[in-house]
């Protein structure tokens, strides 16, 4: 399989503003243009628009909108993990030889229709994914004996790393006491634990391996792919307390990138939910079943933003199309020793986890220099 | 690039049926299963879902459906043309090495929200396609002294030859006169020069060489895909009288196909109204440019199949996600020869035309045995 490179992104603030999805759309693009002058536009073959948002057509619209006449224009949805599979549908394009550049853009309203599992009747008329998330806690809490304080610890210590992140929706600072007082939403949910709907944008654009080396000085390459699809019904899960999708995709992923998990030096993964980020830990293999709190606890202790630096969807919001290219973008800029303030060390090989519908879906993604 | 095979398909008739969408995704899927009952469902790496349609996560949905657990699981839009778009992506899947063995469903609802192309402002709130269809109607009678009953005939023909095909919408035949007396949309479109809204479903499996040749006995490839998109709004077109991004596509597909046009035994062309077969044949190189409606007049008064033998898009129906898989599946009927009453003579190499939005986008397919 030829190699395929990450040459240029762009990421504008998530907010809560009310902006049409085409202004949205652009603003990342747009800025990826701005930041990268070289980049010919004539030289891109693809443009995919990654989002839940019901406008039709929005491939075409970014690509007039930014100038671009591409061969490949067309939009992906896979709920909150569209942004990931884009960009391995872009990476496939590439890799076929029918692309050699290709413009992955993600972008999504407060308002996304991606927010309501309208399809998913397991849970009779309790088609927020906060009942999903509660069902998890609660199983979580129960088998591996883990309080809510420990869990509030994960939003504690994302909304911490969000402060070290511009872009992030959150400009506050928690306590583990502030999210177990913060308003209640079912018998195991407070609004804290739950990642925020937002405006937001994120572009990348991938490449071949001779035009990735011609157009980044620090490039950045795919080296690992992993998906799987368990079902769509939550109740098809075969787990309430891990992530079994999650499993099989990071054991594709780091095969195919020759990697085992200790070899990951940061890792941007799907906190949707506060449980999310322990049961994720310990899907992908960075600690056993029922440490993923002890985990989270330690690094947090030890101020190391080893997991989910720019904040995790707690931190940062969750723009469901844009959400797994901005996790991208986080893992290139901590490849490229460009983090700024939430920069880990000796960052050589990155891990993005990004899921959808209680992990019934999930990919995940290598990346390395 | 390896080579990427056509398994097997099902499609179910076209109607004015008040279905789920999921129902509808699941009829051709289900048909393709019943047909084949050899393929292996733990053998499918992908579920891509073609569709206009507003639902979310439908690939899993369908995925559970039918029961795979695929690696690759997402819906692709780009209006009218989202059904080979979805091809040529799963191709890319193959052919890249990500995945062996893809399913592509299309389905479309007779109400679909991809219809009225709310984006495109061009002719301010004249948003129904018929708006376009009538500024080239009008543009390419007075450029090349075209008559409305030239026009007519291709929806006579196709009308026609949809009399051969069992899962057409339409079960009637017309003449020039019927045509012209029919319902006045506009100054230059009359109701039976429109394709039609509907309900309907198509699924292909595509798969690499190794699968589809220990799977099929009477394999079909795809041997050439061109793709390109002008702009999404209408007043960036070039021209009102060709189709530009169809010229660029056709001439990469039969490039990447090592044929030439004159090699095409069978087409499937994209006549969304009567003026775009003519169009349409004058673009992929069929005849020179303002000859499309006597060559049509050719074909129809000889009774040859060559161009739309299943009754395009006009005699058919056109449930938009589902129209670029139905015309594939056509075009391999073609080349398995086994399309009955439909039938042409010596069909070895097929070519599939699926556009969008007033040929602002085009995808040109080469299939041959």
């Amino acid at each position: 399989m030829s190699k395929v490179g990450i040459v240029a992104y762009g990421i504008t603030p998530f907010t809560k503003e009310d902006q049409k999805i085409e202004t949205v759309l652009h603003s990342s693009a747009n800025k990826l243009f701005q930041k990268n002058p070289s980049i010919e536009k004539k030289d891109i073959d693809g443009v995919l628009v990654s989002t839940n948002n019901n406008s039709k057509y929005l491939a075409p619209v970014l690509s007039e909108m930014v100038g671009i006449q591409p061969k490949i224009a067309h939009s992906i949805e896979s709920l909150c993990n569209s942004g990931t599979n884009s960009l391995v549908s872009a990476f496939s394009y590439i890799s076929s030889g029918l692309a050699d550049m290709v413009l992955v853009s993600g972008a999504e309203r407060y308002d996304s229709p991606g927010q309501i599992l309208e399809w998913d009747n397991s849970r009779g008329e309790f088609k927020h994914p906060i009942f999903w998330a509660s069902i998890f806690s609660k199983s979580y809490k129960r088998k591996y004996e883990i309080t809510d304080e420990q869990l509030a610890t994960v939003s504690v210590k994302n909304h911490k790393q969000a402060q070290a992140n511009p872009n992030a929706l959150s400009k506050k600072t928690y306590s583990i006491q502030d999210v177990i007082n913060s308003k209640k939403l079912t018998d195991d949910l407070r609004l804290l634990d739950c990642s925020r709907p937002c405006t937001g944008s994120a572009s990348i654009i991938l490449a071949s391996e001779e035009i990735t080396k011609k157009n980044s000085e620090n490039p950045v390459w795919i080296s690992g792919i992993g998906q799987k699809t368990i079902s769509a019904g939550f109740t098809k899960n075969p787990s309430l307390t891990s992530m079994e999708s999650t499993k099989i995709a990071a054991q594709s992923a780091l095969k195919m990138s020759k990697h085992s998990i200790e070899d990951v030096d940061v890792a941007e993964v799907h906190d949707a939910f506060t449980v999310c980020e322990p049961m994720a830990l310990e899907s992908l293999g960075f600690t056993s079943p029922g440490k993923g709190t002890s985990m989270i606890d330690d690094l947090h202790k030890t101020n190391n933003f080893k997991i989910n630096p720019r904040g995790g969807l707690i931190g940062t919001g969750h723009p469901l199309g844009a959400t797994g290219i901005s996790q991208t973008i986080e893992i290139v800029q901590q490849l490229q020793n460009n983090a700024e303030k939430r920069q880990t060390d000796k960052a050589n090989v990155g891990l993005i986890h990004n899921m959808s519908a209680a992990s019934t879906s999930s990919t995940v993604l290598v990346l390395e220099k």
